[in-house]
């Protein structure tokens, strides 16, 4: 009977946000952040709704200047009449924490355009990972009619960067460099990268860094021999742009709509069944975490855990006792 | 045949790690690292044994100094005539590759030592995350020997701190505040601290950094008055370092030591617990994983992703339809 409740106040909610109601559409993402069982319900109503929208992801070292650029692709997509959504992943991080502020303020200006949504989402404490609460917030947004999504996150945390490269499209920014030490950024970050983009083009250095990128991110040829089965990777487009002053933004939005076209065609994209298997992941492992927790397990489990803990059973032998328990069948709901 | 010869050659080299071989404690890292089925027959083994190294987390943001904490304990616990292990989680990033260049160095003259191991470890591709491989690196060192195991990381991923939050004993560094902006550091990073080392002490600002930690440190009695059942947070306690003079590394370990005995007493450690039932969801996961791709259900696996991605069946449903296929009881083995 509550069940019933929920699942119809998740419905109120889902059609309110779908014909534009901001008041419903937050607390939708609020659900979702929480993992509240009226998200589970409106993102199985949802669901099949979305999948419209161009998700983008945008990530990069802080200091890169993505909040900026965000604020700059917005601009130019409004323009363009088209609506967009911002998912902004704020890692509590003294770095992106003070520089996001002001663009923050900034983003203000759209706070009476019913065409932009930009929602901020703590780093911390999500079950199931960051990357499956960022991606249910996308399909709200999605579902909701927005155009495109973009999941603006830092380039330092395997989490943080897992929520852009679950994009369609996966935007790696970097600054001009100042000298060698920024290799490193390109070790971790350009093999998620379908779209690599120098921020800050008005500095010096800006083309030469785009000149070595592209000379780095030719596919090679040795790697395509070793594994002929694999098709050769797509070269990431390398573009210059100045995001504060806006040049170069309008050509970032043709090389975005360019990408999502080629990924388009044929088969299943690669993204998107990457982001099939990690979201219903999230959900298998919540399921099983739900009914080891259930009444007629939660001893045994309690004791398995205990166990392990004391060093006296091992986590592999654990699992196989706690395998045992859901093989015998899904326990009655108490 | 073939599994009882990785055994047996996981026995072999676990045998060896134990008695003192470095070589073959390195070649259990990478299998840990590299989540081998060694790895998994080399940990079953060793789990059992270990449970006596005090696992020390080391975290806080790029420039607080960790690798030259880390480089000062190291002396001082050698000094003292303990074992150490170090597992370095090197995120790819550009602000902590650089700086932790030139610690490695300085690293480097332990490499005589056999008290001494240090293993740099990728942030990325962990099956399981980051905490897992890192606390199965943690088991190795445990089990072969070494008294204490120092798990450094950069406080800016959610994965990152993971890995500190789940040792024994998780200390946050600071650097001396120069402005209002490093509220952000503490509001993230200042929940999972037993300890919190304000690093840089000859800076300027460091005892009023350390002060104001301290005020802000003190248990909210509001939020103990919320929920009388629990017992009021212990308060972290305080502590100003400069490690690149080794002032107050001492006092630190002093510190460390003290808060392992305050929590050995009594239940099972609420960290240990918590490490536990980590180490055996990842398992958990990575076996039904397995179920899922065996060949029984493999292509009726492969099509529910796929209709997934095509927004054709939602997550949720998806599961219920996986979770079926479980529990029709594990396949055969193909």
């Amino acid at each position: 009977m509550a069940e019933q409740t929920t699942a119809e106040r998740a419905a109120v909610l889902c059609d309110a946000a779908r014909s534009g109601d901001r008041r419903a559409l937050a607390r939708l993402l609020t659900a979702v952040e929480n993992h509240t069982e009226v998200a589970e319900h409106a993102l199985r109503r949802l669901y099949p709704l979305a999948g419209g929208a161009h998700l983008v992801g945008i990530t990069g070292p802080p200091g890169a200047g993505k909040s900026t650029l965000v604020a700059a692709l917005i601009e130019v997509l409004r323009a363009a009449g088209r609506t967009v959504a911002v998912v902004a992943v704020d890692p509590s991080s003294p770095i992106t924490g003070g520089a996001l502020l002001g663009d923050r303020v900034r983003m203000q200006s759209y706070a009476s355009d019913d065409g932009v949504f930009i929602r901020s989402m703590a780093s911390r404490g999500h079950a199931g990972g960051l990357a499956a609460t960022s991606t249910s917030a996308a399909t709200v947004f999605d579902a909701a009619g927005f155009d495109i999504v973009l999941l603006e996150t830092v380039g330092t945390g395997q989490s943080e960067v897992e929520v852009a490269a679950a994009a369609d499209t996966t935007v790696v920014l970097e600054a001009p460099e100042m000298g060698d030490e920024v290799q490193a950024i390109k070790a971790g970050l350009l093999e998620v990268a379908d779209l690599v983009v120098v921020n800050k083009g008005d500095r010096p250095g800006a083309q030469r860094t785009a000149a070595q990128l592209r000379a780095m991110l030719v596919p090679s040829v040795a790697r395509a021999d070793r594994d002929p089965d694999r098709p050769t990777p797509k070269r990431p487009e390398v573009l210059v742009t100045t995001a504060m002053t806006g040049e170069g933004i309008p050509e970032l939005l043709v090389a975005l709509d360019r990408h999502r076209e080629q990924t388009r065609t044929g088969e299943t994209p690669a993204a998107r069944l990457f982001r099939a298997e990690a979201q219903v992941a999230a959900v298998l492992a919540q399921r099983v975490r739900e009914r080891l927790a259930a009444p007629a397990h939660r001893a045994t489990t309690r004791a398995v855990y205990d166990a392990v803990a004391r060093h006296e059973l091992d986590p592999y032998a654990a699992t196989d006792r706690l395998l045992a328990l859901l093989d015998e069948g899904p326990p009655d709901r108490g």
